[in-house]
């Protein structure tokens, strides 16, 4: 059923939208039915965490969402009132263990591909609970390979994600919890909703992505290169083939919500003792304590 | 200012959302603020238009609308249901020459990858006038090359665009209408919203990108093609530099809305005279002798 709409004879305004099957002047258009962020993705985003009722690197985070909104063109943005806006947000949760994701488009108009000089920027933000899952820290998650479909600039963080959205439903497909996306070149770049370590254990060190395009700086990945050094592990930024990887001793992944997760399957195949790596578990107490620290701050 | 909100202790519904600087319970989020569209830009799109109160290749768009749902892996659609929408809108429009900008995108729900296993499309569309501008055909337009940082099924029409939207800005800072895209490889793929040809005056041929992930299979490409043979002239599908582009005799490009301009600058190069060029007017004659036998049938 598709309702009609009356028409007032305006000033060339007679252009109308649907909405589902609910007919209406264009006029009436909300603006979140106008947001560039729908049509274009034309927004950047941020997903911080708190534990134990402190905000985790948010000055970090913050650095990293101006530069994203710099690299997209969208300059009249301040930042203050971002941080002032993620404080509010967390305070009105009243969450210990708060998830906030916020994020910014370019603004509501009519669809062009360039934007009006004038638009004005939408801001968005949620905050909900992390429930975090200890058991996972020690059985590890099973992930699974997938072609890297992403643009050229995954460094922005964009909110166009719809290739880590079609590798998430293949890797749920298989079984996994997580897709390692793999570069047409064969190398692993990173997760499609985090970062991807491998451990060398005759060498003593971590193996990672090397920072540029083809990753996103990943705050938690910071943090796991500086926590290496207390956990006496080398860091080593280089590309890995799946099959290297799977050769690897111990693999993990981290992310915000999660800080670092084992990988104890990679493709089907049985990663080391198939639990929690003896370096893996070490970095997940050393991040522990650089959380104390941060907290006490 | 940022506003209050009053605190229901509900049932672990103590999440908040904020839109701009208001804050509300995120269970009072609007079903367009949680679109996966927004988030993900998780939806596919198409453009089509009339001339003179007929819609033109409609099948072709739906055909292609279809197939783009299918590769995203949203099933539950009936395309049949979309047609009736689109021949509602034009109809409530009354423009002779619309353009209708139709999107579904995966739906509404909170924010995660991977998207619930029952979740419920959403539709949206817009019918505006479309206003043809008959000078362009004759002056032509100027493009400049940007560097092509789109994900790598461009086949498929979605809701991805941002390195479109920035190609397009970068474009319009140097005085272009529109952006060339030019891969890794340094061949051109196409246009940031358009088909892209060239003219070899000596082999009487039109030559374009062949059809794969790196472009969009475009309807007015596959009509550009088609009205080739009409004009006598051959069609050889590869992928041009830069470079060759310019030192082509005629450019130009095909999009939906204003199906064939040409090109009369190509990175500050003048092409031909600066006007559009002999085989270039006889393709926009054919066309319309096209249009003219669509709208008949």
């Amino acid at each position: 059923m598709i309702a009609s709409i009356t028409r007032l004879n305006g000033d060339g305004d007679m252009d109308v939208a649907m909405i589902d099957d609910q007919m209406l002047p264009i006029s009436e258009l909300d603006r979140p039915y106008l947001d560039r962020g729908l049509y274009f993705g034309d927004g950047v985003y941020e997903v911080l965490r708190s534990y134990d009722g402190r905000l985790f690197a948010l000055d970090e985070h913050l650095t990293r969402f101006e530069r994203s909104l710099r690299e997209i063109q969208i300059f009249n943005v301040d930042i203050e009132t971002i941080r002032q806006k993620v404080l509010s947000g967390f305070s009105a949760g009243g969450y210990p263990n708060a998830k906030i994701y916020f994020h910014i488009t370019r603004g509501s108009e009519s669809r062009d591909h360039l934007p009006g000089s004038g638009i004005i920027p939408n801001f968005l933000m949620t905050v909900s609970e992390l429930k975090d899952r200890p058991e996972t820290k020690e059985k590890g998650i099973a992930v699974s390979t997938h072609p890297d479909w992403r643009w050229k600039r995954c460094d922005i963080k964009s909110l166009n994600l719809l290739p880590n959205v079609l590798a998430r439903i293949e890797a749920h497909k298989s079984g996994a919890s997580e897709a390692i996306l793999v570069g047409d070149d064969g190398m692993i770049t990173e997760g499609a909703g985090s970062a991807f370590f491998a451990v060398d254990g005759k060498e003593n060190a971590v193996i990672t992505h090397p920072l540029g395009p083809e990753i996103l700086p990943s705050i938690t990945r910071a943090m796991v290169i500086r926590i290496c050094k207390n956990a006496g592990l080398a860091v080593i930024e280089k590309a890995l083939t799946p099959a290297q990887a799977s050769a690897c001793d111990e693999l993990f992944m981290a992310v915000t919500t999660k800080d670092i997760v084992p990988i104890t399957q990679f493709d089907g195949v049985r990663i080391g003792s198939g639990q929690c790596g003896e370096r893996t578990r070490r970095l997940i107490s050393e991040f522990t304590v650089i959380l104390k620290e941060v907290n006490k701050s």
